[in-house]
């Protein structure tokens, strides 16, 4: 373990300590597992050049020491691959690669409809010089305005809710994802639900949801790190 | 191991060979990992009392020794604990706890969309005891009868077919969903295909597919088992 933490550039909005991406959010969860030193440095959109010496514009991205990752899936490689004495974010080869395929399952099933009931909220705590960026690059990838992509979500949540099918059956036979206790699987898909309480008063769940009841595990995790972050109590 | 073979009562069609449910693959799959020898025995529905002995009406069940074990997910347990020396299905307990989640991925997502896609196929394919009791309890179950539950299979497909995008996704990271070789996972999903292979004819998935490539591997495995299965080539 290097001497000096490891520094995490993390997605913030109008304020320092509002950082509401799920991509942060499942690197912040995995150091905190691996028991870690680190330290977070908010970051903006815009602020391009903060990161150029990574080779590229997003976050989230770790330095451990001369070593410079980015992508949250490389960034739970690297880290479960050099701190290998540490608590396993996968449990082995096989746990590696169905974490894939839940990370595959949270950003093709669960971000698309997550998207479609927030993004107006994120503009919303959106750092000023972030805000025309965000409302452009959106607004071309989905071929609508942010508002218009945000409409009707008291219906569209039901289907929101309905995606989580899988989810909810599998929490019917263990209290996390990756069994007893909580792993990368559980990280990757609570960070989703972290994104919307960040930024929204939006009830995603209702309480009788035996997913609502893991989203509070969640939230207790390591001293109630989620839990106590910049949002919304929803 | 027993020196005795294992057996595993298998639901057949109107031809003994004709096995085409899903959840008795998966069970001769765990079996074939574990290269653990058993013989099958075809049953079909209406024959409850041919399994009484196993407290409940439904395949797939094992026999292995005095042990009569239910439940393709309890089978799958024991076999892994039973059997510990030999080829892990699920990697260890994160590995398991992620392999139930595919399961319930499989279960309340694929099974759903593909039970409108094939269930007119799967009663054409029954034996004659069996037709009636079909029917009766599934149109009872779904609240139409099965023409109705099916049609449109053209334009329903392509939802199936939309459903497949975190399998999709992960297949683009490595050959199986459990990694470099299948495991549990890679055989609770594929018999999902195969049950529609053996009763039907219908193009599933297009040739251009990452999953329709993984597909064929799965058919390939121990020897080509389910290539060489009853059923259509689709």
């Amino acid at each position: 373990m290097s001497a000096t933490p490891i520094k995490l550039y993390e997605l913030a909005g109008a304020e320092d300590n509002r950082r509401f991406s799920p991509f942060c959010w499942r690197v912040r969860f995995a150091l905190l597992h691996k028991g870690l030193l680190f330290e977070t440095v908010p970051w903006r959109f815009t602020e391009k050049e903060a990161i150029a010496f990574s080779g590229q514009g997003k976050v989230p991205v770790i330095v451990d020491g001369d070593r410079v990752i980015c992508d949250s899936w490389a960034i739970a490689q690297y880290l479960e691959d050099t701190y290998a004495d540490r608590p396993s974010l996968f449990g082995g080869p096989i746990g590696r690669a169905l974490s894939r395929f839940v990370t595959d399952w949270v950003e093709t099933v669960l971000h698309p409809e997550i998207l479609r009931l927030v993004l107006t909220d994120v503009y919303a705590h959106l750092h000023d010089l972030d805000k025309d960026y965000f409302r452009r690059t959106r607004e071309e990838r989905f071929g609508m305005t942010l508002e218009a992509l945000c409409i009707n979500r008291d219906e569209r949540v039901v289907s929101f809710r309905n995606c989580l099918a899988p989810l909810r059956a599998t929490l019917q036979h263990q209290p996390f994802l990756a069994g007893q206790e909580p792993a990368w699987a559980d990280y990757v898909t609570f960070s989703a639900f972290q994104w919307v309480r960040c930024v929204s008063p939006f009830p995603l769940l209702v309480t009788e949801d035996p997913v609502f009841s893991w989203r509070e595990r969640m939230l207790d995790a390591f001293d109630g790190e989620a839990r106590n972050a910049m949002g919304y109590f929803c």
